[in-house]
Formats: structure tokens, C-alpha cells, sequence
């Protein structure tokens, strides 16, 4: 919709099931993309290393490397688990991650205290931060969607989100993923507070007919969310980096040939976005 | 858990494909309920004259008669549409209902617009509540999950359904559902705020493995939900009504024997409410 100033990548979660990080990186540059985001399921197939040259042979950058379940079931204090993200730390610098997303975890499987977990999301954070900050990748703390806060990640808005930006200054920002807030009351208010601290923007679209709460998400234009709306506010709170597509999509797009859903991706990243 | 001093009502959700309204009545007061949550489609298929008869006759009370999709695809203006809502609340007073439960719509299929939807529903509001007064019936403003916003409703959080009924004031309140808000992180503050207008509490539970997105809930004590804690703040507020039971389970409750589905609801909601 808007003049396309914000370069667009491909998270690889949208060709999970058919493409393997090589045959990403190689499509994606196929199609003229030159961005992508990055799973330590996937990057592990390859190996820091192999990845890296796979990455600076075809001038891909990455956009983010996407952690999942960081604090869940672990204590701020469990060193095994600080060790394996300080491990993800250094991968996403060896591959020049330009931020890692945190998916940070919800309830751990005895209790029903929502409120702990948060704190305990907190306390990790604490304890993680100087080691993101030694190795200069900044956490971008991602707001998931209030239908995971029982399986996957108890920070559910915005709100929250800057809030603990709030609390621990440097080497913190968030990441806005349009899918997960765009029914917030809040989002443009919380949009302008962010001011210079987005650093990551993932768009696809939420289907009117949404059934299945994982990977049930729509192509940009096939649903009910304002893209051009939120990105012009993400725009407005400073943000240049990637409009990066990320589309989880059993029923639909992983079933496709990842061309064609490459090739979508950039059409409607341009007419819908 | 606490001491059981709210009386128990079952919606008839709970038990929809089994039991039509006499079914229910009876089924409910036989097991020693006395209150019951009504559908109109349900209250169609006897009448109000004969729906009061079997309540009457069954010594059973009405905690809420729950009308959906209030103002979705229908502007402020729509004469129909308010025609319609009326005869809702006077079908309320008819059966004494305590509250007529407003689960107000959204989108309308053309638009993208969700601030408009937001003030289209205010504006309904406002064209219904003289109505909703004069017949004695108070409105309560239900705030549902933020996965619904695109098909269902676009009042997602106890903030927004406050902040409603501080603009109309009399005549209206909230319907609180626990499935609903329990993942909110200002739940404490905004049922604190609530103080005197909760109109309506919900219970069921969010099970860690949900799916779908519709009518896939969990008995009391089967999930997440911290029911204990969300009572305590309910309670606190001065709400002093039924705890409704209410079970959308199309997997496994509605394909049980709905005797023994509220034998269960009445065990849980003692034991673990």
C-alpha cells in the first residue's frame, strides 16, 4: 500500500516443512530476497560454520534468530539452561543475527501461577541480558498471542513487553509480530511508546475462519488484520529494519510448492503490506 | 477451594447438543442446581410462556440469558437490528434473568477497521441501553479472548468492557469468564476497578493442549486456569451471584452422558473454584 521502504525477508518457518536452511537461503536469493530469519532447529542441520558461508555466498543477511521456550520450566539460576542460551547467543552473532527473538516461556508444568512465570521470565532475562550484551545481539522480546500464554509464552502484549524494556535499558528491545497483537486496544499507544525500541516486524495475516490455534496462519490479504495500518505505525516508532514474512500454515502454504509461496510472499509484502 | 458461598448455575452451552430447555431444567434441578444460563436459540424452541412455566415449576433461577453477535454487520442505526435486541431483553425480563449477557460483535465482512467496529459497538450500546433500563434488565459487556477478535467480538479485555461502563453508567455492567481473561497480565487491577459491576462469572478451564478455537474448553481443574485466585478477586469486587458453568467441549464433554457432565461440573466447581 505504503511506498516499500522496509526491505523484506522470509522467516524460514514459512517453508519449515519443505525447504532445509540451504535450500532456503539459495531460494529465497532465487526470488531476489535478500533476508531471512533463522531457527537453531534448522541452523543446527548445518552447523555455525556452513551456514555462515551458505549465508554470505548468496549476500543473505539475517534478520533474526528465533528462540523458543527460553525460560519455560527453568529457574533464573539454572546454569544448564543459561549455558544453552548463551550457546544461541554465540550462533546468532557467528551469523550475524541482526537481533534474537525471545520466545521466553510460559507456566512450567506443576503450577497455575501465571505471575511467577512472569517473574521468573523477568529474573531470566536479568541473568541472560549481559551475556547478549557482551556479544552485541540485542533480545527482542516478542508479545505472543494471549491464546499461547497456557503452552508457549507468557508475555501477551505489548505492554508487558516494554515493560521489562523499561526495567532493563540496554541490549533490549521487542520484536512486533502483527499476528500476535493486532487485536490489542492498546497497539497504537503502545506502538508510539516503543519509539526506537522495535527491532524485529513479522507480518502474515489472521484468517476469519482461524480453527487451529498452531500454525493455522493466513497470506498477507487472505485476513482480517490492518497491515498497512500497523506498519506505518512501526515505521512511525523508527523502525527500518526487515518487513520479515512469517506464516506457519499446515493447511495451506506448507502444503505448496515453496516457490510459489516465496513469489506470493514478495507480491503481497508489496500490494498488501 | 475457598468455602462455597456463590451458588452454582450451569449454562446450557455446557450441555447443548444433549439437552434442549426442558431437558435441561429438569436435568439441571435434578441434580440439586438451581440456577441455569439460557441461549435464545434454545429458549426459541419452547417459548417464553412455556420456558417460565418449566423454570417456575422447577424452582430454577436464571443467572444470564446470553445473546450473541449484538451489533456484528449492524450499524447504531439499524431499526431492525435494535428491534431485534429488544425483543432479547424483553425475552431477559420474561424468564427474570439477572443480566443479559452482550457479546458484541465485530468486523463487519467489508472492513479491516477495528477501532470503527470499537465505536460502532459503543454506539449500539448506547441506542439499546434506554431499552435495556426501562425493562429492568442490565446489560453485561462480556470481554472475549483476543482469538475471537476477527469472527466474534471486539471487546477483548475487562479494560475496554470497563471503560465502557464508565461511559454509560447505569443499566450495564461486565460479564467476567475466566477462559476468557484469565491470561490477562492487569486481570487483578482491572477486576479490583470492576468493584460492584460484575454481573456475571464464568467458569471452565484452558486445557495446556488446546487446538481449537471453538468449543474446545475444559472442565474446572483439567487446565491452567488459577480458578481459586480469579474467585478470590471476583468475589472481593462484591459480586455476590451465580459461578456459571460454562463447557464448549465438542471433543469430549458435549460427547458424554450429560448427567454424568453435570455431576462433574457441580464436583469441580466444589473443589476446585
Amino acid at each position: 500500500m505504503s511506498d516499500m521502504t522496509l526491505p523484506i525477508s522470509i522467516n524460514q518457518a514459512t517453508t519449515r516443512p519443505q525447504w532445509d536452511l540451504r535450500e532456503a537461503v539459495e531460494g529465497y536469493a532465487r526470488h531476489g530476497v535478500c533476508g531471512i530469519s533463522v531457527w537453531p532447529e534448522k541452523l543446527e542441520e548445518y552447523g555455525v560454520g556452513e551456514a555462515r558461508k551458505l549465508l554470505d555466498d548468496n549476500g543473505m543477511q539475517v534478520a533474526a534468530y528465533c528462540v523458543g521456550g527460553m525460560f519455560a520450566n527453568y529457574g533464573a539460576a539454572d546454569e544448564g539452561n543459561v549455558e544453552r542460551l548463551c550457546r544461541r547467543i554465540d550462533e546468532a552473532a557467528s551469523i550475524g543475527a541482526q537481533c534474537m527473538i525471545a520466545v521466553v516461556g510460559t507456566l512450567s508444568s506443576d503450577s497455575l501461577d501465571l505471575s511467577e512465570a512472569r517473574r521468573r521470565v523477568a529474573d531470566g532475562i536479568d541473568r541472560l541480558l549481559p551475556n547478549a550484551r557482551s556479544a552485541g545481539v540485542p533480545l527482542a522480546i516478542e508479545a505472543i498471542h494471549p491464546m499461547r500464554a497456557g503452552d508457549l509464552c507468557c508475555i501477551n502484549t505489548l505492554e508487558q513487553a516494554l515493560d521489562l524494556c523499561d526495567e532493563f535499558g540496554d541490549g533490549i528491545g521487542i520484536a512486533v509480530d502483527a499476528y500476535h497483537v493486532w487485536w490489542d486496544p492498546s497497539l497504537e499507544r503502545q506502538l508510539r511508546r516503543a519509539n526506537g525500541r522495535i527491532l524485529a516486524f513479522q507480518v502474515c495475516d489472521w484468517l476469519r475462519d482461524t480453527k487451529e490455534i498452531l500454525d493455522d496462519r493466513g497470506m498477507m490479504g487472505d485476513g482480517v488484520i490492518d497491515l498497512p495500518q500497523i506498519r506505518k505505525w512501526v515505521e512511525e516508532s523508527g523502525y527500518c529494519g526487515f518487513l520479515d514474512v512469517e506464516i506457519m500454515s499446515a493447511r495451506n502454504w506448507w502444503k505448496r510448492n515453496p516457490d510459489e509461496v516465496v513469489k506470493t510472499c514478495l507480491e503481497r509484502a508489496k500490494t498488501v503490506c
